[in-house]
């Protein structure tokens, strides 16, 4: 069950308190646009079900209509799972409405077969609703039709994530290449291995999603997510949503233009990527010391006793992640750009240099634009496959 | 008079025919989601105000109903004026509700005074409506209580644009730096001056209205359109809309980082606008050639002759123009990216060198954006002011 058959008025009520809320029935129908009589109208049967809730009501007080009460979005009403695929492992989250981590799991791959990832998946989920049972009612709450409609486990439905090229609408994946991966219907098997309706996205746009209902973007009328590690990520969200691209390709930051001879894993030169990606860090790192065997931890470590040619190094990286951050904002212009991922973890190595370029070549007002920094664990990256599942609940 | 008043799905039904129209109503049914007597009873005062009409109805058959029947949008129904304020005249034109001019007219300014600026707007206004008048009784059909909103000569609405920072929504221009204006609010002067509702527009916005209207880009669901001339414009339109920006910019191509050290007028290095604006194209090609007085005509005609130094001048705007187009495939990943103002009467300079850039530079699938010249006259820039007038009435 989701809002799907509703009025498109009862989303909108439903995605403003989520959002905005809690919000009183006066205050929502000025954020909506709807009238009082209106508001009451759409928002009685969110409450006879269960997915609104009046707060602060004084016991005896009739439920409805008066204007002052708070409402609320009922965050326990529905429960869903995310799953991250990695290279080597897969990190679960069961979640409730509002992506709230309620029970975290992980479990190792021991290959990367597409049945015994797709039955190590089904494992996980199993392992999740059971973290969860001792909650199972709380979550079931709500009218008995409805929860007739949901799978075992009062789970709403699944959201599996992972980076590579993934056609979200037809739940496929089209190319992944850590797995080694082309065309696979990844939301059928999955969906039929756990017996719950399931939903498969790219990790990044998956994150963005999560972060513009839930996290750093929410409320902001456009917002972009960069993320520095392995590869470059980023996700921009438009109007409240994230932009897909109309040949499937959007938020590549990694392959934007910023000079320099050094050549892509795209095959081009002068990327993003090439010079700020853990790899190309690495590289250039061991290149600028002569140490043939430099990890990326070692690097840290050095530029961070002082090493002026590693420190170099990472500054190069932060002034093209600062240009690429201009371009977003000179193109799309959003009111924040959120920068996580592991490679933050090391920010104070970038961050001086990404602010620099970004200053230096957003045009005018766009270097307004506020630049956060939010670390977010993996687990995070799996909680964006629970707000793609919830998505779908809200905004169909 | 507006679609304002009337229900969302009025809205969408008139800008569906606008777009995609003549469509039955089964199949207009179909595009907009909405059912057969949904569509019927949407369409029913649409019709009955002449904003749209049935198509090759046999005569003598009733009016609504029967689903095979074709309706298009009356482009005759209203009208409006688009004036484009450039440094030293003003180009108008009135339009029927498509932006399909009816009569261009153009007046030199003596002054960029604001006062002066004003009422040459109004005198060209006139010329304008008179150029229109023999067509009006044409244009003022349709109910007469709607009729009696409009002003005099049938014209629902005017739309003024000029480079620079408008603040569309205050009607106000920011800051016009060929006119050396601050803080002026046009829209209101304008409006009190002819006597018609005004709206004021930066061009280049404007110009990507029309584009997704009733140009290049009707019935796409993302595009972007790239002027090269004096400067390097840029709108991108996302799911129906152009992108405004948080903080007031977008589509700011010309200032996306391309490398190379020379300065922009921003202040910034590396800027697109410092190597492929046209000021940009005529100091290289001076220095190319050492001729400290040669024109951007003189350098067309140089490299059309076969100068490889002033040739190269133009491969390298190209070059960089292809990538910043490729930077907003990747970012955005539009269907189709338009390529126009002045520069591209010596486009076959560029095309080479945008091409192999754009390529090379745009990440996988993003490759197949569609890259269209299109010359468009100045007029077309005019015609860009009554699009933005004409959305008010269709999408306000
Ligand atoms: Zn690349
Ligand atoms: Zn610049």
């Amino acid at each position: 069950m989701t809002l799907a058959g509703r009025p498109p008025a009862a989303a909108l009520v439903f995605r403003t308190l989520l959002v905005q809320g809690p919000l009183t029935r006066a205050e929502l129908g000025r954020r909506t646009g709807l009238s009082p009589g209106a508001v009451t109208k759409v928002a009685a049967p969110l409450l006879a079900d269960g997915w609104i809730t009046e707060l602060g009501r004084p016991a005896g007080e009739r439920a409805s209509g008066r204007p002052a009460t708070p409402m609320a979005v009922r965050a326990e009403r529905a429960r869903f799972i995310g799953v991250k695929v990695t290279a080597d492992e897969l990190i679960g989250v069961l979640t409730d409405l509002t992506a709230t981590p309620l029970a975290t799991r992980r479990a190792p791959l021991a290959s990367r077969d597409v049945d015994s990832v797709v039955r190590a998946i089904a494992r996980l989920v199993t392992r999740l609703r059971t973290a969860g049972g001792a909650a199972k009612d709380g979550a079931a709450k709500g009218s008995t039709a409805e929860h007739g409609a949901e799978s075992p486990g009062g789970v709403h439905g699944i959201g599996v994530t992972l980076a590579g090229d993934i056609d979200a609408r037809a739940g496929t994946v089209q190319y992944s290449p850590f797995l080694d991966w082309r065309q696979v219907p990844l939301a059928r098997l999955a969906g039929a291995a756990t017996g719950t309706p399931t939903v498969v996205d790219n990790d990044v746009r998956a994150l963005t999603v999560a972060e513009q209902w839930f996290g750093a973007g929410a409320g902001l009328s456009s917002f972009a997510l960069v993320t520095v590690g392995a590869g470059i990520g980023c996700g921009i969200a438009v109007d409240g949503r994230v932009v897909s691209g109309a040949y499937g390709v959007a938020g590549e930051a990694g392959h934007l233009p910023v000079g320099g001879d050094r050549v892509c894993t795209c095959g081009n030169t002068g990327c993003v990527e090439a010079v700020a990606a853990t790899h190309a860090i690495t590289e250039q790192a061991r290149q600028a010391t002569g140490d043939p065997g430099m990890t990326m931890a070692a690097a840290v470590r050095r530029a961070h006793a002082g090493d002026p040619a590693v420190r170099e190094v990472f500054a190069r990286a932060g002034r093209a992640l600062g240009l690429a951050m201009a371009s977003i904002a000179n193109l799309v212009g959003p009111q924040r750009i959120v920068i996580s991922g592991e490679g933050v973890a090391s920010y104070d190595l970038f961050a001086d240099a990404v602010r620099a370029a970004f200053r230096a070549q957003a045009f005018g007002a766009a270097a307004e634009c506020d630049l956060v920094v939010r670390p977010l664990p993996f687990e995070a990256w799996a909680r964006g496959g629970a707000a793609v599942a919830a998505q779908q609940v809200f905004a169909p």
